[in-house]
């Protein structure tokens, strides 16, 4: 569990997303921090995976400067050897009784590595979400990740923010954009913002990637917020030889208070683009975060510093209404949690 | 107004230099750190300048980060815009009431940019300080800026002693230097201190910028502050021609609590010198400082650390009287400011 | 004394190693941080050293950035001189008296020089440890110098604990070392550790170094530690020509609370050593603790930050023993030292 116990920022029963499965070979070992935790992920000669405290609790050396067999990671100080429970399953020195080391559950579905940083009984209740346009044999997929020098609320904020499109990112505004609505709905905990572009010349880029050259579509932008920090964007054209679209994941994790493992994906049906205009959208997709967005949200993150950005009230305009909900909802979770350990 | 209200060690209703007028261009935007606030400085269409808290009412981003039409800066992010006054101007998202972003009182006057970090209305009843040899017709002049990685008082500390000359610059201490005494004396808030120097003989470099060579002089060195961080120091050199003499601003703005822009000006009369005598004084002013000055300044912080200098209980010396009056000066200014909004 | 007085952590009243007299010629500076205290060491004219805080009392120059002429250090701002002593020897500006800068008592042995950072009066009655085989004479010798971003005490922990050379050293560790019981005895203040190896078969170098190839020996290593940071570390070997052996120190002193200046030497009789022989065993003890030990024991600060490594709750194996009775000393004699000045 998060050592960060002063203000608490995190929801710890939830599953965040560690990695890219294809990322961990058989018998490797990948050091990460998530919710200010040194974690070691480890992939077992089954297959597998495991993650560990990335602390030898008998001198708090890194077990990632070990050595890790596919079975066992010993320790590379003293030769303690650890399951990837965490039971304590070597100790040339004396019994294996009592030692171990704290383990965190770990699922892996559809190419993402998933912990639970909380109560690992508390994880066998929730499955971590699953996407069918990660499925390679019926969709194009492509992932990536960025580090984010900026609390998981503010990427959170940016992606749920569909306002911000024909300012921070001009090449995709249109004036189809301009005159759309933004629609804030919830269902059960999910928070859903919407914007819906009629009759919508497209840039030459997207008009490309969706097939729509020379015409006019429809085009809706739709984000689906899950708790803690799992946002799911869609977007579908409607277009003479009928509909197509795109998805892309957007998965934040908690380094520290003020860092973010971002990881995300972008899909599109085989059916209705070649590898040649998913891999466009792909790129495009990285471009635009990586030189309009993250700089902002970076830049934000250095004039709140830290403190919370409530302390410094923001003023609310009324296209924040999926952030601040978001925001509430996530807040409301984590008080339950604080209060059911307290 | 700073955010740093721990101790205030900073005069808030008071001009401060932030930039020379040159280095902004119209329609053109330049962030400056002051009293640890983020300012945007910015030149518009009419040549006027206003200074901005640089952080967007909305989401904290960076207005620097968006665009200045030179009337109107759009922050980059959702597209607020505010004009030179902090007011806003455009709101895409609704109306523009109730938004605002802090402006401070600007001034411009012989190539220096003036800001006001308190109370705007105060700033109505003081002018910042003119000074009659910033002016090209009548003398020569240059500027230049030094960052400093020193409390602004030390930095004050260190132009108001003229006892450090023989000692941290050999190359302009003479025998006549070593004898000459030090006088300080209080003219209102003004407090100068100076030093004569009688029958000398200048350095090689000295007597060609005087036009004093194979001589001896008379020369007077004083300094006179201006609280809260003014200084001005005037050379006056009797020889057998008449009376020449030179003048240097040093301006000093602090950035942080242990860091400072110093902004410095010299100037000598046109009549006085020529071209060439006044670009190697204005050019030995700068080495002399980046070289000598500055590096005893920063390790002196180094020493002091995030403590105020009185804590560690400095010997006094005859030769800190122009300091500790200066500093008693600000002290008095900064707690009477911090009563009067208690 | 050292300004840290949060919790104490370290021994004021005890002579530290501050740097090999073969490094500071006569008539010059070296500044170290020692115990959180920037330290000048100086040697003058006639030899011997002085060690003064590298602070002058009048605005807080480092005095490591004047002049030593051998007898006198002069501040380089305004001109103040001390002696060795730190008495004030020269005030260009008013009368010497009451101006000082600390002076630390100072000793050199054995090409050793150590620093008593407690009370003056105090280190009349103790002297540094002497160490016989740091005589060229009868020894070749060998220094050198690393810094441990890591409190002095892992640096300790590390070289009591014989038990992690099988782990930690994969190339030193034979199967005799493995089967090898550690004892710990205490003797006085002494603590010692010791592994004997009976029959052992070294490794191609080791046995190179100890004129043991192709034999069987028996191998014993003892360390010993004096508190509150020295550490003997000494090689038996028993072979068929008779004994022969090393020696080596590891003396710790600390920088900060999380770094540490670590001074280590190596040794071996003239008798029982080629110059060649003799350097493969020193070159081998550095490239260990740099390539093994300073990694691993850098890596468990990072994991332990800025707590206390007892608060963390560290799993004890009987292995610790050593360093547990080393660390529950050094607490003991703090506790007294901070008593007596309470
Ligand atoms: S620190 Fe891991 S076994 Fe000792
Ligand atoms: S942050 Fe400036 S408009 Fe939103
Ligand atoms: S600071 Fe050393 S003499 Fe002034």
């Amino acid at each position: 569990m998060s050592e960060n116990v002063e203000r608490p920022m995190f929801l710890q029963n939830a599953w965040y997303v560690a990695g890219f499965g294809s990322e961990i070979g058989t018998g490797e070992m990948r050091p990460i921090r998530i919710l200010d935790c040194a974690i070691l992920l480890l992939r077992r000669t089954d297959g597998s995976l495991a993650a560990l405290v990335d602390r030898c609790p008998h001198r708090f050396a890194p077990l990632s400067l070990g050595h890790f067999d596919g079975v066992q990671v010993t320790c590379g100080y003293h030769g303690l050897g650890f399951d990837g429970n965490g039971a304590c399953s070597q100790n040339p020195h004396g019994p294996t009784a009592g030692l171990k080391v704290q383990a965190w559950p770990v699922r892996e579905h559809d190419g993402l590595i998933w912990v639970w940083p909380g109560e690992a009984d508390a994880a066998e209740a929730v499955e971590p979400p699953r996407f069918a346009m990660l499925d390679e044999a019926t969709a194009h997929v492509n992932h990536g990740y960025l580090h984010g020098r900026a609390d998981y609320r503010l990427m959170i904020d940016n992606i749920l923010d569909l306002s911000h499109i024909e300012f921070l990112h001009p090449a995709l505004g249109t004036p189809e954009v301009r005159k759309a609505k933004i629609e804030v709905t919830t269902d059960g905990d999910v928070i859903t913002v919407s914007r819906a572009m009629n009759g919508e010349t497209l840039s030459e880029g997207l008009a490309h990637v969706y097939g729509a050259a020379g015409q006019k579509v429809d085009r809706t932008l739709t984000v689906a917020f899950n708790a803690p920090s799992n946002l799911v964007l869609t977007v579908r054209i409607e277009r003479e030889q009928g509909r197509t679209g795109s998805q892309s994941l957007h998965l934040f994790t908690p380094e520290t208070a003020t860092s973010t493992h971002y990881f995300y994906t972008s899909s599109m049906w085989r059916e209705d683009a070649t590898r040649e205009q998913f891999d466009a959208f792909a790129g495009a997709l990285t471009r635009v975060f990586l030189n309009e967005d993250k700089p902002m949200i970076d830049a934000q993150q250095e004039r709140i510093g830290n403190r919370e950005i409530g302390e410094l009230k923001p003023a609310l305009l009324k296209i924040d209404k999926g952030a601040v909900l978001a925001r509430r909802k996530l807040e409301q979770m984590i008080a339950r949690e604080a209060e059911e350990h307290a």
